[in-house]
């Protein structure tokens, strides 16, 4: 019996899952990081170990299976041309994870995903086609994500202390959090985009002034993204990732709204099936 | 004869300027970075290296010396705090490098400093008190600055090819010259501040309309934190760094304009005659 792989992975971990052409989950792993944009050997290390998990008990090998990886900057062509070689997969395909996320989401039907959480991403499914836009990262995308919204929020209160901007009780208490100016740069230092996401729940569900504008500007942002990626249908959105409510809460009036039909180890896991066994 | 030093330091380098109580510059010395957010005895042995080549010939110890010091990151109280520890001078003050760039572009007269290069701050000074804002760096603040700015033109040219912003020539280019969206991103993962700057001078110099579009919100937040600063006033207004004659040129119906009297360094030297001598 063909045996299928769905993993998905990022800077965080990564996730494995097991199944025959149809039917029923067969086996479940996890494993480290996959940052392929940083370490390519370790990520196939992880990878590896998350997929000998799924496989325990079941008699088969990695060389026989069919592998669909959605991982985070699966676009970047020298890194996943060396994962592939690393890799001892029957087939194996190499996708951003932003793809699989909306395979998963979605299903086979035409729809749109937004997920939004520390980082962003949108993709729109079409006839089983999908198109991934944003994700850029931290530092030159993932608009109204949570670790931008968090970043914001810290500028804000460093311009509200210079006289830029309104001082308002947020931007007052994350100044005395942090220690004024100096703590903010110290913290902006040393954090990482996870720990700037941290602030985004303040700013979300809040009635101050400057949260409220953060926020506003960050859901026109999206609903920007959306209408584009809409191009003029109406299809159904699909808002994943922690502050995915939040948005869809704020733009409940323009689309229909669809709950998640799976992970984006579903989603790899559907396309592992139907890139088929090799002949 | 009492001895002054003024030192100007940051990230790439500092300099030293040695004087007596009035009269001309008596020696000149420069060192290696001297950034004590992350190398504070690196900091101070690249700053005594100046020191030592700005004493060269006068028969005179660091330790005889009333210092100010203006440093990238001067207001930062653990760092300077060991910083001063570790530094021989009879007087020492150190501050903020906006301060001694206020102090030096403006002289003794009020007035108000914008330097704009790779980062950007902004100084008003009044009856020789000297209010300095912005400069928070690269991540969290630094608005108008050409790190920011070239920051900005390459997640433009993202978005463009996203299809959520109009493509336009220089966008087109700018992916062109990367690789597309995946070398863009890779460039990011590595780029410095000065990287993201380098790409500037083709923001404020063109016709394009993605870089008018950039280059006019970036003016209009130079104005913003001007009109700020002014506080109602009509105080002349010092444009200095690699992007400040592109900000005056634009800004020139606004406040009257005057050249920098001189650098960070002459205003730390000016700073520290005022300090005095010790009784």
């Amino acid at each position: 019996m063909a045996l299928f792989l769905g993993i998905d992975g990022g800077g965080t971990g990564c996730r494995a899952v097991l199944a025959g052409a149809d039917g029923p989950v067969l086996g479940r792993g996890s494993g480290g990081p996959a940052n392929i944009n940083t370490d390519v050997e370790g990520a196939a290390r992880n990878i590896m170990a998350a997929t000998n998990e799924a496989l325990r008990g079941r008699g088969a090998t990695p060389q026989e299976l069919i592998a669909v990886l959605g991982l985070a900057g699966g676009t970047m062509r020298a890194a996943t041309a060396r994962l592939t070689e690393l890799l001892p997969f029957a087939r194996i395909r190499i996708v951003n994870d932003g793809l699989t996320a909306a395979r998963g989401a979605l299903g086979a039907e035409d729809g749109i995903l937004a997920a939004i959480g520390t980082g962003s991403v949108f993709a729109a499914q079409r006839l089983g086609a999908i198109r991934q836009v944003g994700g850029r990262g931290f530092l030159l995308g993932d608009e109204a994500s949570g670790a931008v919204l968090g970043r914001t929020l810290l500028a804000e209160a460093m311009r509200a202390e210079d006289g830029f901007a309104p001082m308002t009780p947020l931007l007052r208490a994350v100044l005395d959090e942090h220690g004024g100016i100096e703590g903010i740069i110290t913290f902006g230092n040393r954090a990482k985009p996870g720990d700037f996401g941290a602030l985004a729940p303040r700013i979300v569900a809040s009635d101050d002034p400057a949260a409220q504008r953060i926020f506003g500007a960050a859901v026109d942002q999206v609903r920007h993204n959306l209408t584009t990626l809409q191009d003029g249908d109406n299809l159904p959105v699909v808002f994943t990732g922690g502050l995915g409510p939040h948005y869809a809460a704020r733009l409940a009036d323009h689309w229909p709204q669809r709950p998640a039909l799976g992970s984006s180890t579903d989603g790899a896991l559907a396309m592992a099936r139907e890139l088929g066994v090799p002949a």
